[in-house]
Formats: structure tokens, sequence, C-alpha cells
């Protein structure tokens, strides 16, 4: 398919490279995650100021702590962390790099699913993303509440940062905001992971529409392929004169990059039909997209394995 | 000294235990930017839509992208990760955290520093934070500046949230906000670490304040340690009313609490006087703040014998 | 053109009623900005704690305060409002308006300039927009920079708002916010102001792109207006259901839903081919759009007189 | 009282005239309040591209819509706003703009309520902003909720100038945050308006505290004043010498300014000691503030007559 920068085409690309891509995305995630769980994760035990006066000035009150993180399977923090927040500002800026991931999955699925586009379709189900007087719709739905959702985590890890600069031994009107944070945001994350989950795991993949929106430039998306076919007989500048030109014209004249190329001797000195052609072939210049796919499904297979293990 | 909690007096503390609390933080955020080089700080080579496609299509892009991160002591991605900006994110978040510690620290400053609280000053440099009409004065300037940076850092890390949903391989629009938030955050966290520098090490910390102040309630900071040593004699519900009224009784008359507390049998049933004298001084009710602030400073030179040894 | 919902093909509508629409909100910021230049642009003049003091405890200082405004061409606030910091946040957030109406222009024209789309195309400037290794490529380069500058301005509002929570006679803090965002946001709100007249003065408008994009459904987008023409005769819920099953035969056969409904007895009882064809024809169902812009068109000029009696 | 500039003691002013201050921000929202209702509350009739196709190309559509608005006391757009959101983005930010003011006073009320200013209360309700363990407290619980109210605001006021940013006729996203955003905000709004109410209603203000308060420098707080007075004499920068010195030795020998004054040959030659006494008298440096609140209650008036007369 089209790869696009700019919402321009650039190179060719695959829909398994974006997708590998996003994935890449949700390993490190995973990543955090487990990192959180033993950083963030703690027991609060601390009594009114924190210094848990209460249980006497021994060490009891901090062995009840211990006992009471084990009873709880959390951490046991060195110390009380009730004016420390940076853990709870932590979960809730991960959960918004979540829904940064899952935002830019949505964005994509949302322009792919424009008519003109057409390349992707959430799952149909009926009734749903329809208009009641539109009958040919069919909205992305569950896009657009991913990046709605992925805009409110992002505004509630705000609040969370906001919340960690609190007064004292406890905040007078900081702390509050994590009332109304911390419950939304897991709310949230879940449901644009449900979201994902759901458009994803069904997507209407148009493999038809790819390939013909690829097409759709006449050759010109390879601009970048013949030029760096051309540089090692005439370097790199001139080829990419050369090429310039040539798409150009192509563009003017409304005609076929390949067409074009065959008729400039510079070009047609160095390259038979075949070889031309095959320059100006999309599927043939996608580097090594595939081979970074495999590296990444790798990578998840490890992460099985690791899990397993655990 | 107090502790406070909705800047009401609530139970002793001492300063150390400010500190240390502080100090947690900061061991973690150390923690934090070990995971965060391993993880975010990767080389970036990908090419105009990410499949190195100029490289050909077999293993060169990827092995030239691996020899690329070693000479630059960067980590290699598993893929491109031009569109995946969940790294640059964390990093920006990350000193968004460090902003809120010390945006904490520079709030608690700001108001030991009150004329009426009196507790800290920043260190006396001539002419800083001084004012043209009035000589008298001697504001936390340092502090100002770290409040006001952990908020623009803050904002920041928003930024860059924002600018992690964008559009296939390459963004058009949210992109450019991390060429303002990245350079402006870094410069931000350097100064905000550099000015909490300046305040702490010279911080004039006034003990004698801090002790009239502990002092200045006469008392009823440690209306909590009579309670629970009451309550083995008569229940803790009894203990908390006993209590209760003697406090009220203080404040309505202007009494000391320990005065208020001889005059009541139940009470004066239980204790002598030198027990009772003992249970209302407030530094015999500091819990295992101290012990906690030794788990801190354990954990710090933990910490440093870790990094002698990498 | 396609007027798009969800990204979706829903009714036509023109490209002179879009900007129309983006005007209205133009119309609305100037009106906004006669009241602001009234109620925000206050003098400033109150000494240290906004008292006037050193200039007496008469009427003095405010009669100084009101003669200086009158030089300034400011203002004179009814009390000294360095604390009262409301205008200060109008402003900040006035400035992010326009950039949420800019930043909704740039939307538009990046995913109107999209290969697939092809409707608009930012002015043409040698170098600009094109890629050093893809010739073929021209980026809508200043709707991005007026994107992002939009999502600039609404942070910085922020911080404008985060500024009015003052402590006393003057900030600790906050204040600074402050000297950041102002500045920061007058210049961005220019730029992307700048850039609007620019992409907007020489926007290329590609009317065949839009026509066959219109076309590009085969009448499906005027699925509503068979519907309410049928309605009369066999009842509204009838109608969408007979259009209803039209638009999917049409999808699923890959028709043209004219030559559908043609076959479709129950349409053809009411409609001759003649009529048929009007009801199917997208120009002929652009609703009172072109009235609405004449109604925009009348108030810019009523705008502009008001100006010149001023 | 004590004016406080970066939350030190600068120079006296009254609680009325901090009260005064906060009123002038209100009285400039009720100014917005009246301009929004009529730019904002705009009647939505559009249909799905906001064309009102579905009434036909003539005048009918805009017509019904205006019969519209003036039955549901709206005002009537030039054009249809769907995707115009200027409107409802003001909106969020003019709550968010009370919302900054009145935390403002509810920062003011906190810091005031701590145990070392003790200068206000809230109203006392047995029972609330209590402790379980600390009978001694009385927690600013409306001020804390209040503060927090006004950053929950600020937050929602983010996500109405994100979702003006919309495509095409309809936003496939952004569109959403309004769903969160208008109604918490509004709620918010109401909530922190009713807790400001209540809080300062049945304000105690603490006469006594804040007298203690001012007088607790012995003196330095009107050293401007004593320096203004000085000026006429010996010259502003002379003056400004001399007092600053007598403020040093004050605070480095603990004593009363006006003490060391009297031993200043340059100062005595000037003032005798009821003049001098007179210069150090908080309550004769108050300046214009007290004309400036009888300013504020004018334009209260004002109003008040304007909004009979309407």
């Amino acid at each position: 398919m089209a790869g696009r920068t700019h919402l321009q085409h650039a190179l060719p690309c695959t829909f398994g490279y974006k997708c590998a891509v996003y994935l890449s995305s949700i390993l490190r995630h995973r990543d955090r995650l487990r990192q959180i769980e033993r950083r963030c994760l703690l027991v609060q035990f601390g009594g009114a100021a924190g210094t848990l006066a209460s249980l006497g000035s021994d060490r009891t009150g901090i062995l009840v702590r211990a006992q009471l993180a084990k009873e709880l399977e959390l951490e046991d923090p060195m110390i009380t962390w009730h004016v420390a927040r940076d853990n709870i500002a932590e979960v809730l800026n991960f959960l918004a790099l979540i829904g940064g991931t899952l935002g830019k999955i949505a964005l994509d699925i949302i322009v792919m699913s424009s008519n003109e586009l057409d390349e992707v379709a959430e799952p149909f189900v009926p009734h749903r993303g329809a208009s009641s007087t539109m009958p040919q719709k069919r909205n992305p739905i569950s896009s657009e509440i991913i990046l709605a959702t992925s805009k409110l985590l992002r505004a509630n890890a705000s609040l969370g940062l906001d919340a960690m600069v609190v007064d004292f031994e406890r905040a007078s009107g900081p702390w509050h905001l994590e009332w109304v944070a911390i419950p939304e945001s897991f709310t949230y994350a879940v449901g644009a992971l449900y979201q994902t989950t759901f458009a994803l795991s069904g997507l209407c993949v148009k493999e038809e529409s790819m390939e013909k929106n690829l097409h759709s430039t006449r050759g010109l998306i390879v601009g970048e392929a013949v030029m760096m076919g051309l540089a090692p007989f005439v370097g790199r500048q001139r080829a990419h004169d050369v090429v310039y030109e040539a798409c150009k014209s192509a563009i003017e004249h409304d005609r076929v990059l390949l067409d074009v190329l065959k008729e400039d001797t510079e070009v047609s000195e160095h390259f038979n039909e075949a070889k031309l052609t095959q320059l100006c072939d999309p599927l043939s210049y996608l580097g090594s997209g595939q081979l970074m796919v495999d590296d990444v499904l790798k990578r998840v297979a490890e992460g099985k394995a690791g899990l397993k293990a655990m």
C-alpha cells in the first residue's frame, strides 16, 4: 500500500508493516507495565502525618507496613509516600501513553476509512455507525471513541502531574484531582483498549483499494527507487535532477512515469525495459519492512515465552 | 516541627523526615532514568517511510541501523519508530514528573518562608529577592522559578502526548510540537534542578521557629498521642471523646492542653503528671519517622554502590 | 463537492459554504476582540501591594492612574488588578480560540490535500514542501504549522488559567507563567494568521477533483434527497426503507443508484425518469447553503461599514 | 492586615480591599456572561451537512431556523455552526475563568486559615473538616474543593479548544470531548460557586490575628512609608539607603523599627517623635485602597440598577 507522509504518497509500504509499528509501541507499554507494577503499586500506611506515630517510635509500624504490603501483594515503600505522588502521576501518564498509541491507530483507521481512501472499514455491525437519514454511511465509531479517549487520558495525565505539587504532609486541594483522574483514566483506558481490540480484530482490510491507491500516482511513488537505481551510474545529484524532471513531466502531461523514463536517453542508456519496469514497480521497493515485521513478531514470541517462564 | 495536613497542624514530624520523603521521589526518578535510557534512547534511521528501502530489500538496512546505534551508543529499535512516538512522550512525561517533585519541594519552601511560619529561607544573596521599595523583603525566588517550571514541564508533557497521535508514516502537524516541547523541557528541567540544588544546598533552616510553631498550639498537636495513650484503659471511642472535649476546652479558654488534662479525673486516674507531660510532648510522638529516614539513606548508599559497580 | 461527516460522504455542499462557515467564526472573533479591548486592556498602576500608598491616602493615586490610562490609551480599571488576572487569561483564551478556528481550517486543507482527495493544494512555492528524496511531493507545510500552532496556543491558554490562581497581593510562582505564555501566544497567533492568509490567498482549488469525488459514490450521497422526495407519497419510514434497500443493492452490485431506483416499481410509480434523474443529481440538493453564504457575506459588509463609521 | 507579595509582608492593606479585588473579577465575569449569552447561545438546526437540504433550496430552512431560535429564546446564527465550535469553547473557557477567580479566593482562604496566619476560618459546621484522630483540626474543606475544581475547569477548557479542530462537516473524534467537558464543567462551576458562596457568606474573619500579624514585623512593613516621607528632604536614593540600614539593624538586633529610626540623626533631624510614630503606623499607610473599594461597590450598584432596567 502507499506509505504516506504529510498525507502525501511517499514510498510504498505494507499494511503489515504499519501494524508492526503499532505493535512495537504496545511491546514497550508491556515493558513499562512490568516496571510500574514494581515501582508504583506501593502499600499506603502511614498515619495522619506519615510517621506511623500511633504505633510507637520503634520499628513496629514499619514491620506492620511490610506485612500489610505482603498480604495485599503490593510493594513496601522505603518511606511514607502520602505526599510523594510521582507514582500516581506515573500511572496516569502511562495510561495516557497507551491512549496515545491507540489514538494513532484510530486516526489511521479513520483516514483510511474515508470514501476516497477506502482501505479499511471497522467491523460491520447492523445499525452501528449508520445514520437515520443517510443509509449509505458506515462511520468509524470505535476509532472516534478511541481518538476522543486518548485526549481525555491526556487531560487526566496533566491533572496527575498537577496533583504532585502538594503542600506539606497532605495537600489542600490538588489531592482531590486524583479522585477524578484515577477512576476516569482507568475506565477510559479499558474502554479504548476494548474498542481497539474490537476494531482491529474484525477490521475489514481492502487489499484491492490499497493496491489501487498505490498505483494511483502512476509510478510517482517510486521516484526514489529510480533515482537510487540511477545514482551509481550518473551520480546521485544528477540522478535526482533526471528523475525530478521525469516526475514533473509525468504530472504535467498526466502520463505514467515508466513511459516518460523510457524516452529519456540518459535513463535508457543504463536500463533496459525489463529493469526499468522493475524499478518502477512499487512492490519491489518495500525495503526491509517485511524483515522488520519479522523482528517485531520474534520479540512478541520472546515476550510470551518470558511470560510463561515467570 | 509541626507536620501539617490541609495547612493545619496535624502531628509532629521532623524536617529531616520531610526531606527524606522528597528524596524517596528522587530515588524513584533515578530508577526511571535508567529504564528510560534503555527503552527510549533509540537510534532513528528508517528512510522516508521507515522501510529503509533505499538500502535494498535484504537485511542490509537493518544491519546499518544496528551499527549506527552502536557508534552513537544508542539502543537499536526492533522496527522504525518514526510514528511510534511513545518514547518521546515518555521522556517528556519523565521530565514533568521530576518537575512535579521539585514543584512540591518549592511549594513547601515558599510557604515555610512566609513571615508567619518563618521556618526556612533560601540562601541569602545580596540584592536577590529584594525589592526596590521594600528593603525588608527576601523573596523565595528560586522556589518560585521551580514552581513555575513544574507547570511549564506539565504543559509540555501534554504536548508530547498530543504529538503521539500522528497520521500514517509521518505526521502532518503534531510532529512539530516536539520541536517546541523537547528543547524547552530539557532546559526547564535543568533549570529547575539547578535552582533546587542552589536553594536546598544553602537553605537556611530555622530550628527555633520550627520549635516555636510546633508548640504554638499549646499541646493540641499531640491530641492523638494522648488519645492513643488513654485508649488501652478506657477504649478507643471513649478516649477520643475525652480528648476531644479537652481540646475544645483548651481552645475555648486559651489554655495549655496538659493543664486541662491534669484536671480531668478520667485521665489523671491512669496517668501521673510525669507520664502525662511526656504524652503531651510533641518530641516524644515522632513515630518511626526517624527510622524511615535511615531506610531512605540506606537506599541512597546502595544506589551509590550500585553505580560504582557499573 | 462532497460534504463529509465522520470523513464519510454525507450530503453535497460547496467549497464556498465551507469557507463561509470558517468566516462566521472569524466574525465572532472580531466581535470578541472589540469587547476584549475594552475589558482587558487595563492600565496597571498600583504600587507594591496595589494600594497606591506611596501617593498618599486621598484620591491622588487614582487620578494619576486615570491620567496614565488616558495617555497610554488603555482602560482605567475600577481597582488594582495585580492579582485579578482574568483579563490576561481571557486574552490568552482568545488567542487560543483563534488558533482553534485556524486549526480547523488547516486540518480541512491537510485532508483535502491528500493524494486521494486532491481537492486543494497550498500555493506552490518552489522547493517548499518538497522532499530531498521524493520529488513528487507537495506537502501542506503552512497548514501543518497552523495545526501545530493551534495546539501550542491551547497549551498556553491553560497556563494563563493556571496563572490566575495566585496568592495574596503578588503570586509566588504562577505569575512567571505569563512571562512565557503571553509573548509566545501573540507570536504563535500572528504566525498562524500569517500562514492562514498565505495558504488561503493562493489556495489552489481543484474543482474537477471536487466534482469527481462528489460523483464517486455514484449517487449514494443523495440518498437523503430521494428519500425526502419519496416520503410525501409513501410515508417517511417506508421511503427510508425503500431507499436503504436501493443503496444496499447499489453498493453490493457496484451500480449507479439511479439505475437501481429506476427498476424499483414503488419509486417509478411516483417519479418519471427526468424527475428521478434530478433527485439523484447532487447539485440539485445543496439546500440553503448558498443563501447562508450570502448571509455571512452581508454580515462582513455590515462589519466593514461599522468599522468605517467608528 | 498585612499585604503579602511572594508570601512575604509587603505593605499594609485591608481585608475589604482584598475582597474588592475579588469582586472586580466577578464584575468582569458578569460582563462576559451577558456578551456570551448573545454570541454563543445559538440555535442549532442545520441537517446532516448543515445545508438544511431536506427543507429545499430556497429560504424556507433559514426561516424555520429563525422561528425555532425565537421559540427557544436562543440567538439565530448567520450560518450553520456544526463545525465552527468557537462558541462552545468560549463557554468552557468562561467557566474556567470563573474557576480561576474562585481558585484564587480559595487559595487565599487556605493560606489565611493556616495555624500560623490564623486570619480567617471557613464557617464552622460540626464534624466537617475535622479528623477522626486529630480533634483539634478544622480543615478549609470548601476552599480545597474550589481549588481542585478550578483545575478541573481548566482541563475541560483545554478539551473544548481541542474539540474546535474538527474535520469537515462533522468531527470524527474531537466532537465527543464536548460530551464529557460541557456537563462536567457546568456542574463543576455551579459546585465551585456554591462552595464559594458558602465559605464567604459565613467566613470567620479574625481581626485580632490580622492586626497581630500586621505588627509582627515590628514596623518593617512600613519601611516604604518612612522612605517616602524622608525622600523630599534627603533625596530618594539617600532615603532608601537610610531606611535600608535601619531595617537591617532592626532585624539583626531584633528591635522595633521606630526605635532604631529615632536614634538616626539623619531621620530625627526632619521628624519629631510624633511624626515618626505616625510614619511607622501601618494603619496610616493604606493608600487609596479604601477609595478603590468604594469605586468597586459603586460599580456593583450600577450593575444592579442596570439589571433592573433590563
